[in-house]
């Protein structure tokens, strides 16, 4: 079983209203000591990884504004990412560290730039989230009149992976000599140049980043839509599925296993891991009051401009009974809509009620032994091959599962005691 | 008087062959502990600042190649700065961080978000270090064609710097409101889009990252071309110079203090910085034996190597007598042709010879009190308002330096003997 931390640069991060938590910390997330604390702490509990969801600017779709989402304290990612990964680097050891960049906004030599800085930096622990971006309010912070469309991204971003691979390609192992005496610092024979010329990116190289332990980073992916779900069949080595039920969670994974075949894949070289967050009590009525109480803190607007967000429409906008699609085609994220729509079949509510009232879903509530045996139940079942935890607030519930529940999945032998390689691709694949 | 440091993510920083020294370190360029333990060397110094240069790929003008360059252990960025410089933040408090970012390969938004988020994880220390670029192969990088004409890269450096201050100051102070009872995280009437609309550059905003302690990074420049000038008068507070002799500083000093004057600026609003190195010897003949020594160890063929690359033009390829104006126009460094000039003024020599055997012409070579003899009257003759140390060899002539040139200019009242404030803008002015 794998685990991978969902992180975000900023105090709330998937559940909504977390930070309104008492034990929630708030006057550090702008500083180094809480993302190189929450490490050490994955790191101790033998997680894989952790990785930060991003996002570039400040979502202002829901009635047009930024407000609710400030002042509520909605999901905003306030520091970059890769400013925050190098110390949470320096910090451990073993303990993979993921971004999200996305292929639409970056060229191919920036991206394998940090990212292979990073690697080489971790000792072969980085890991590349790749999003193509999905809204209209991010390409217009990067120039863009609007964002492309969804089939011209995924054409980019195929060129940009390769591109990057070809990057990272460039150089052998081994390509320092350091010999002072005579004057040979390195074997330029050991480097060649990309020379990659696609449709929409072009690199020439050599990249000046040397080969990393595990070679290069390893590509996480998320996407829903088929050709997400196809990128994610041919590259990805970890991928974030957000379904709901067990029976969606089995479609989906043997749906990617089944892509993966075709392309002539194993399926061990890909773990699916299924998104979650935990509220955990020493009863179970002690976890579903701590779920009720953790409920109450989130404003229904918060959670309605999220989705409004992830959809790319104004929620509040529609009119009774009107679907999304009359409003706004090219923007928004499959996997949300596809929980959404999970939430109406179930509820029988309408959109925007279905968004005001929705987590994620993804909330698995009870003590420590109840939730290995969901855990053991979804991952024994071909449902996925692990778990991306999300905290419902920051950091008391990541404490609560790696001093409760990680050791639980231990003594059943689900989960590593300790870590037998040094690489975030050596975890994944043993 | 200011100190800043000059640093590479290779082993060797502007004086080529360091790496070659016996004392160098060399199985550490490439992880966490060199760049910590440098950040804590300049601090306990009282350093104002250390900036790292950079490349964005492999020189390989020289002999059409990137031979020559990563044999001979040539100037190399390997590492991404902006990935090192979190964790030199991490490691301390007080020393200011900057990058050298180009307008020219990034976009404005993604400048102030990495740069913000370097001076908000530091508490007000970040700087960027403005460069335009001057290289096809950079550009061939990032799929251009070809490095842009110079005054096209000007104008759009200036709607660039324009773009990201507009991003920068879209955060009032005290945003943050986090009260968890009543649910308000942030006031969202102290934040504010951009909306910067320039012939070259457009973003929207808001940028996701607040203000910091310092407001925004400080601007450092070092252009010596009439529109580097220009724009370092107009918009840097520390600016790097590469004039050679006193009379060369002295002019370049007066011309800029001129060009801040006519905008309405005060000296003080920018310190102009010398570029330096140092060897530093017990007596006068131990520092003069050491400098032969060290130049030694330059292999001339990796000298000219970099004045190729900083030219634009292979110097292998120049005919007796020609002038480099023949073979290329586009690329190159102004301040490099300035130095070689000077050199073949001073020497006769040609320019390929002047290139072999030139350093940068800022070495200067003593004990600790003539070294502080040279500085002070530098400083006190209106040639420079501080310097920027480059190191001969990695980490000895910092730690030298460090140890025994700052005490002398502290017990003569020259440099500050503790930090009065915490952000580097108030180091710079103070």
């Amino acid at each position: 079983m794998h685990l991978v931390a969902y992180l975000k640069t900023g105090p709330t991060a998937r559940y909504d209203g977390g930070w309104r938590h008492p034990e929630a910390t708030l006057d550090d997330f702008l500083g180094a000591e809480r993302y190189q604390q929450i490490a050490r702490t994955l790191e101790a509990a033998k997680f894989d990884g952790c990785f930060f969801a991003d996002l570039l600017g400040l979502q202002d779709i829901h009635r047009g504004s930024y407000e609710a989402v400030l002042r509520g304290g909605g999901q905003v990612s306030y520091l970059d990412p890769m400013v925050v990964l190098p110390i949470m680097a320096a910090a451990t050891r073993r303990l993979g560290l993921g971004a999200t960049l996305s292929t639409t906004f970056h060229n191919p030599y920036h991206l394998a730039r940090w990212l292979g800085s990073l690697d080489v930096l971790s000792g072969g622990r980085a890991a590349w989230n790749i999003v193509t971006s999905a809204t209209d309010l991010e390409a217009q912070n990067v120039g863009m009149d609007a964002i492309p469309p969804k089939d011209e991204r995924y054409d980019r971003a195929e060129e940009v992976i390769e591109a990057c691979c070809a990057l990272w390609d460039g150089w052998d192992d081994d390509a320092f000599v350091l010999d002072k005496r005579n004057g040979v610092f390195a074997d330029p024979s050991r480097v060649r140049y990309a020379n990659y010329e696609g449709r929409w990116v072009r690199t020439r190289g050599p990249l000046s980043i040397p080969r990393s332990p595990q070679g290069r980073p390893v590509l996480m992916q998320a996407g829903a839509s088929d050709r997400g779900r196809d990128l994610a069949a041919k590259w990805a080595e970890v991928i974030f599925m957000v379904q709901r039920t067990k029976a969606d969670l089995q479609a989906f994974y043997a749906d990617i296993k089944g892509r993966m075949g075709a392309r002539g894949r194993a399926p061990g070289d890909c773990a699916i891991l299924a998104a979650s967050t935990f509220v955990i009590g020493e009863t179970e009525s002690i976890a579903r009051e701590r779920a009720d109480y953790l409920r109450s803190l989130v404003d229904p607007d918060i959670r309605q401009a999220r989705y409004s967000g992830h959809l790319g429409v104004d929620l509040t906008r529609l009119k009774d009974g009107e679907d999304i699609g009359g409003l706004q085609a090219n923007q928004g994220i499959h996997g949300s809509r596809m929980v959404l729509e999970q939430a109406m079949r179930d509820s029988g509510a309408t959109l925007p009620e279905a968004a005001a009232r929705q987590g994620d879903g993804d909330e698995i509530v009870g003590t420590p032994g109840s939730i290995a045996d969901r855990l053991q139940d979804l991952f024994e079942s071909g449902a996925c091959d692990g778990f991306i935890v999300a905290p419902t607030y920051f950091p008391g519930m990541f404490e609560q599962f790696c001093r409760a529940v990680v050791p639980e999945l231990q003594r059943r032998g689900l989960f590593r005691k300790e870590y037998s390689g040094t690489t975030l691709r050596h975890h994944l694949s043993s």
